[in-house]
């Protein structure tokens, strides 16, 4: 019998955080690729706009990826496509609402022409280079999600994406537990599953129960304009909120780029079923008595430039809170916005609108599987090998836990790290070394070219600023002809300053002079002896570290 | 009848925000102050340390301020004492605990020697000029907290700083129940009470119930080295600790210079009680079998230079993680820390230690009261009138929607901003106008010298960078002697961009050629010529916009 082909897994991205997920299915020399994720900047990422994984392996196996895969349309899983497209044209197939998302994106960026992109359906076998790839029909917060299972001579790989075990949901998209089950009862090879949830015990609630909350609130706000602002992706609970409009007779304005995009191409797609003449133009909404409004907007996340925050701010052009709005967000503050949040509820509060939010009521319900719903995953495919995807390092350690208490063996269950490659035979998983992997920043048009260098001075800009020392000097003399001139940005407010700027200067003069009784003409030299000298003056006389950037000019 | 003196209550501080609590009571012309907090700064509040209160109004009315009474020795109701005491050096009362922390403060700014301090006790009554002012006890977590009643010629004011109701407090000092019952019987003409957890419904859990989280870690950690990050001021929660150490023969090693502060401060004033021979040091907590040792570290909000964080990153001089390490966890972080706090709780996972924390068990309980105690405090006191305190907006709107369920009459509830004068008769409140009032931003030295125009450019220099071009011209010709030359900082990174700074130096020698041409001179449309040509170039080029700064040097 020939050596059979070595299979590997290696997560590019998604592993140890949230967002950016990537994951390279290694099939002998054939590479299939799931997802394809941006993520948004961590703390100290300074003026970066999005994060995307770094494929430097896959450009250097380039002529053995033979596509990309999709699990579903949120950008943490296909945000990233548009840049990785570009250096590596790979077919890319998915279900039709996550093709449909992806191509508003790729011709934003002028790339749509260029791509190959098949729709597949859940239950869908498609042949991928060497790979029979199949696709399974799970729930989650977004509609047309899938799992993705591999079959390969030595077995099945079963990647769950994101997911959620909702009974009732609001398409009526039941997981697809027959098939799931099925795999198991033949056995599944490698389960990768969402930790995201892995912390929280117990079961993620249904969307219907938000249904039921905003049944409640329509219910009760008899002379309120409602404003309900929620994940513009979120087409479920948009679906819900167009619903129970339609029930209440109100009608419904869609507010903030994203989400009118989105119900664009939902109901296009038939993703989302808005009955005849309930959604209306903001004009049109404004001439309405506001308790037969629904206004529908993106900024639940606090984001700056959202429309909510414009609104709490009074800065929306087309809708001015009043008392009497009664403001449902829709969402949980993801990690890191909690702050946003808060200060947008407390604006609308201040105006006079009354606000439900989250940690008052149950506006909101997870799409990712919590801890009963992670074991049901493992017990109904019982694989032999388990690793955890999607989450941070905690969550992916309580994730293996859970995998231990539903009897996998502690030895087949690998809690790895983005660029680690895992080797599984049919009866053996091993870490068999590394690959380059990591975070591309991309800010504005450029993407990776801002570095750490870049980075910490923007972050010590941030700090205290910068004070820019320039002088002219004569080549030939030494002498100095011009300056020196001092000019600061972020350190002190000049005006109030002039003093303290003026001794500096003087300090740079002497440390100048002394320079030159030395007969220093390195302008290195200068340069330094100039940075210690006032960074010693201004840390006494302020405490403070700005940067420090000598110029000199030549004549 | 002589016509009664107007009694004004003037909040400096903590409405609409956590922190820099400050509250002027004023009576006729006199005026006591209550508290005197600082705040952490807010996002946006680059390079600064902290903020405290804005006391413009107490130095306009200085010869009318009697003194500062203090609830309790946090620092967002004492740390503001060190800047505030330079410009207004009043006497100041507080419990021995809060005055002894304060003290060490004061120490550290070398002004202890001219601050006059009174030690009172709960239920001590003072004269301070023309108010005579009680202190009442109250359960909080940090020991000797009280809330202070004012009593006037028109009523009694009662504020209760920061409490909890806990009925079994760790020092057995139970809120004074019967006194404010007493308060309640003859009326209270104000209260204004603590806002912080007004959105928690039900009871706050007792300090106790961390304990019992505490002996059950102890007692099955049985081969672990315990590692145990509170708040270094949490005295309640370091005794128990210690006692539990005890019990269970360990010995106890403190990290962190602010805790190690607080224990000597506490202990040396008898408020913290340490079985003899189980305080050791750290050197001989090393040198002891790992399961006999427990180490009090601060660093429970994932602070960047605290000792966990160090520990985490394998940067701590003197105690590294190992696998078997056990760290409790034991607080919450607060609103804007949970990032950092989740990276630490990774970072210590990675080195494979295990680590208990608040999203999966109770290490950790409030030290504010929910809505059953804030009720609670409403009924004992039966105020005429109400003031939400210490909290953000939506949180003083949700405790004024208690006392509205208690029976407080709407008319007499004050949900008040900062600066805000509320005036009071015996039988009527009004909002009677405003005064100054407002964040002053301390960084480094500088106190208040942090204004909108630095920390704009700090935002500014943060997200792009900087550009400086720098050009010698002869003042007399007109002519460029050297340069222009272009410097960048946190924009690009230099090496791997030199040709679009070679194309961006182009456009400067045309934008001065084209101003020659023009005969331009003025420096200024100079300056705003080179801003405008390279702003636009650079943002074509990169969607960056970096601060450009051009500086003409004249000779």
């Amino acid at each position: 019998m020939a050596k059979e082909p070595k299979l590997s897994l290696i997560p590019l991205g998604g592993l140890g955080e949230i967002g950016k997920n990537m994951l390279a299915v290694r099939f002998g020399e054939n590479i299939l690729v799931i997802d394809c994720g941006l993520m948004f900047p961590e703390e100290g990422m300074l003026g970066i706009d999005v994060v995307i994984p770094d494929i430097t392996y896959l450009l250097e196996n380039r002529e053995y990826v033979h596509g990309i895969v999709l699990t579903h349309g949120h950008e943490d899983h296909i945000g990233a496509l548009p840049y990785v497209l570009r250096q590596l044209n790979v077919p890319v197939y998915g279900t039709k609402l996550t093709l449909g998302l992806l191509q508003g994106k790729l011709k934003e960026q002028n790339i749509a022409g260029d791509v190959e992109l098949y729709t597949v359906r859940p239950r869908d076998s498609v042949q991928i280079g060497p790979f029979k790839v199949e696709f399974i029909k799970v729930s989650h917060s977004i509609p047309d999600a899938v799992a993705i299972a591999i079959h390969t001579s030595i077995g099945t790989i079963l990647h769950t994406g994101d997911f959620k075990i909702d009974h009732t949901p609001v398409d009526g998209q039941v997981t697809d537990f027959q098939r799931l089950s099925q795999l198991g009862e033949k056995g599944v090879l490698v389960l990768l599953s969402d930790s995201t949830n892995a912390e929280r015990p117990g079961y993620t609630m249904s969307e219907r129960f938000v249904g039921n909350t905003f049944d409640e609130a329509f219910r009760q706000a008899t002379e309120e304009r409602l404003i309900i602002a929620t994940f513009a992706s979120n087409v479920h609970r948009l679906q819900q909120a167009i619903h129970t409009a339609y029930k209440y007779n109100r009608k419904v304005a869609v507010v903030g780029r994203s989400m009118v995009n989105v119900v664009s191409i939902a109901s296009e797609l038939g993703y989302i079923d808005i009955p005849e003449g309930t959604l209306i133009e903001l004009e049109e909404a404004n001439r309405l008595p506001r308790n037969q409004v629904v206004i529908l907007t993106t900024g639940s996340q606090g984001e700056p430039m959202s429309a909510l925050t414009r609104m709490a701010l009074s800065d929306h052009r087309q809708v001015e809170i009043l008392p009497g709005d009664l403001i449902i967000i829709s969402a949980t503050p993801i990690p890191g916005n909690e702050k946003l949040v808060a200060r947008i509820i407390d604006q609308l509060f201040k105006l006079g609108a009354k606000v439900i939010y989250e940690s008052v009521s149950g506006t909101h319900v997870s799409g990712h599987p919590s801890q009963e719903e992670l074991k049901l995953m493992i017990n109904l495919t019982r694989p032999r090998f388990f690793v955890p995807l999607h989450g941070e390092y905690r969550m992916m350690i309580k994730h293996a836990e859970l995998a231990r208490e539903v009897g996998v063996s502690p030895d087949n269950i690998f809690v790895a790290e983005n660029g680690q490659v895992l080797e599984f035979t049919r009866r053996s998983g091993r870490v068999a070394g590394k690959v380059t992997a990591g975070k591309v920043l991309v800010d504005g048009l450029g993407v990776g070219d801002v570095g750490n260098i870049v980075l910490r001075d923007r972050k010590l800009l941030s700090q205290d600023g910068i004070l820019i020392v320039v002088v002219t000097i004569n080549r030939e003399t030494g002498l100095v002809m011009a300056g020196p001139d001092i000019v600061s940005r972020g350190f002190v407010y000049v005006r109030e300053s002039e003093e303290l700027l003026e001794e500096a200067k003087t300090k740079v003069k002497s440390a100048l002079d002394k320079c030159n009784y030395r007969g220093l003409s390195e302008w290195s030299s200068i340069k330094a002896q100039i940075r210690d000298t006032l960074g010693r003056f201004l840390y006494e006389k302020t405490r403070r570290r700005p940067m420090i950037l000598p110029i000199i000019m030549e004549i």
